[in-house]
């Protein structure tokens, strides 16, 4: 019998093991407090069986913003900052972009005029820019570009400035059952370039803005060609409607942190049985930055006036995140 | 050393208990053949890490073609069958559809004009008698549907009418690691309403034709409603389009029944590495319906001649498989 015993101790072992790593913080970078517990609370709820509020894991959609919810957007969004180089890589085949807007102001640095663009804008150097090519060349083209390309303030990469407390939201989401989606205004083969290693989310689980593409059989050869035509925004009425086009689901949980995001927010949150809605509010300008009502990008009002009412929970970064970006390996 | 002996024994029973089970025909229905074959290789190609033509499960994309793929399409779409008895039972509110076209033949029967209006005129249909209402009560209405309505000659519900060698061949091909797509010229939101239960093939994984759809608050709740106004056309060179947009990869391997699969067919196994095409061939006029070329549903002549050219496996119902629906449970 000392065999046995001894594998009833070696099972012993196992069992405390798991039961050690089961209470393993899974946020380890959000402190301790309302908005950490919200969000645990909520999840224990919709994936315990017993719960009134329990959903089945197909139902457990979780929708996600990608600039300012995701990654950083200051002092521009990423993707602008990626077109203003695409724009001056271009110029020369594009002598008249010296006299166009928003290529005006791309060429000279103009960031006040072109925020003013908005989403629309950027879109449309992106159409103009971006067009011409499969979407594996695009691709090519970002990774290229964010292999290399550094955010003024952090002199960081910025795939490294990720937000590591919403990659630990993301992963214990995912690990109770949860499926999460990117909704966003960016392009979404900008992100499918790059979403999958940062963020552990798959090409078709990335919904976001789009040209159109065509289909053509070149020498033989099947082809996709994007073509500089827009085909959709996803951005603020776009993102419930590009959510039922893509997943054909109403989330149960949406992040965003802007008004950009309040259509996604309000048409989740008051869907029937346990919703979460929650706004990242920038609320610090020492780690990050500090910005909402006044700021052109990732301009947050109305959402935030609304969010007590609505029921969205409003995280602080200031006081929410012991971390915000991810040590550098 | 007894008891180790009797572990290493209860092991050894394990082993081919596991073993008999991997030895288990996954795919009962399918006869033995070079069709049934041709899949298994390809499986088995793509799945083996020691395999040159291994796969990554993330770029595991299987497409399917829902109409005379995975269930029957004659004597018409099922979808458009729908759609006949949604202009009757719609008709007293529309006195002008007894003039006009395609409406005046669905309210005459008139097959012949019918079919000729093809997948746009079903089309048609759908957004006169389907928009005005939210996706989930369009999906109702569907369901209400199909829980009565027969299929003419077999006196049996749609939904019993799918292919139980295709049933097997997507479960064969999720129990190895791939995700599969439902990529059909059919409406998006009509395949959601029941492809989860019948295929287990959920919302998210749904690629189809679409109407748009409009976001409103109406008495302060957020609210989808369908437009009859055309979104996209998920048929012909719209295959590989609606692929790209929705799932973001090129699939490996891609399953269709008729010309409108052929860009789908050609746009998949043109791809490099291990790539797979199949054609099911409805020649069993005895158990199913014999058709190709002359057929207007489910029109297949170009795709017929080139398959052997481009390598695709041309399938024939009657000598392949087994079995075609699911036995009555």
């Amino acid at each position: 019998m000392r065999f046995l015993a001894r594998v009833a101790i070696a099972a012993g072992m196992v069992f405390c093991a798991s039961g050690a790593l089961a209470q393993t913080d899974p946020l380890p970078s959000w402190n301790e407090g309302p908005t950490k517990d919200a969000i645990e609370s909520f999840v224990a709820r919709v994936t315990t069986p017993e719960s009134d509020a329990y959903v089945p894991p197909k139902d457990r959609i979780a929708t996600f913003d990608n600039d300012g919810t995701l990654w950083i957007e200051q002092p521009m969004y990423v993707q602008l900052a990626f077109a203003l180089d695409r724009v001056k890589a271009l110029s020369n085949e594009h002598p008249e972009w010296k006299e166009q807007q928003p290529f005006k102001a791309a060429l000279e640095g103009d960031m006040k005029t072109l925020a003013k663009s908005g989403k629309k804008g950027l879109l449309e150097l992106i159409m103009a820019t971006h067009a011409g090519m499969t979407p594996e060349e695009f691709q090519t083209i970002v990774n290229d570009w964010l292999a290399t390309a550094e955010q003024p303030r952090f002199k960081k990469k910025y795939t490294e400035l990720v937000y590591q407390p919403m990659l630990e939201l993301m992963e214990y989401l995912r690990a109770n059952g949860f499926q999460t989606f990117i909704v966003s205004g960016g392009g979404i083969e900008f992100m499918r370039a790059w979403a999958e290693p940062i963020y552990g989310i798959p090409p078709a689980q990335t919904v976001g803005s789009s040209i159109k593409t065509k289909y053509e059989v070149k020498d033989g050869v099947p082809t996709l060609i994007r073509l500089p035509e827009m085909n959709f925004i996803d951005d603020k009425d776009g993102k419930p409607i590009g959510i039922n086009q893509h997943i054909g689901q109403r989330p149960i949980a949406a992040f965003g942190n802007s008004d950009g995001d309040y259509e996604m927010l309000d048409w989740t949150t008051s869907g029937d049985g346990a919703r979460f809605g929650l706004i990242v509010h920038h609320t610090d300008a020492k780690r990050e930055y500090a910005y909402d009502r006044n700021s052109e990008f990732g301009h947050l009002d109305k959402a935030l006036d609304d969010a007590n009412e609505k029921g969205w929970v409003v995280m602080d970064m200031k006081n929410d995140w012991k971390q915000v970006f991810p040590e550098k390996q």
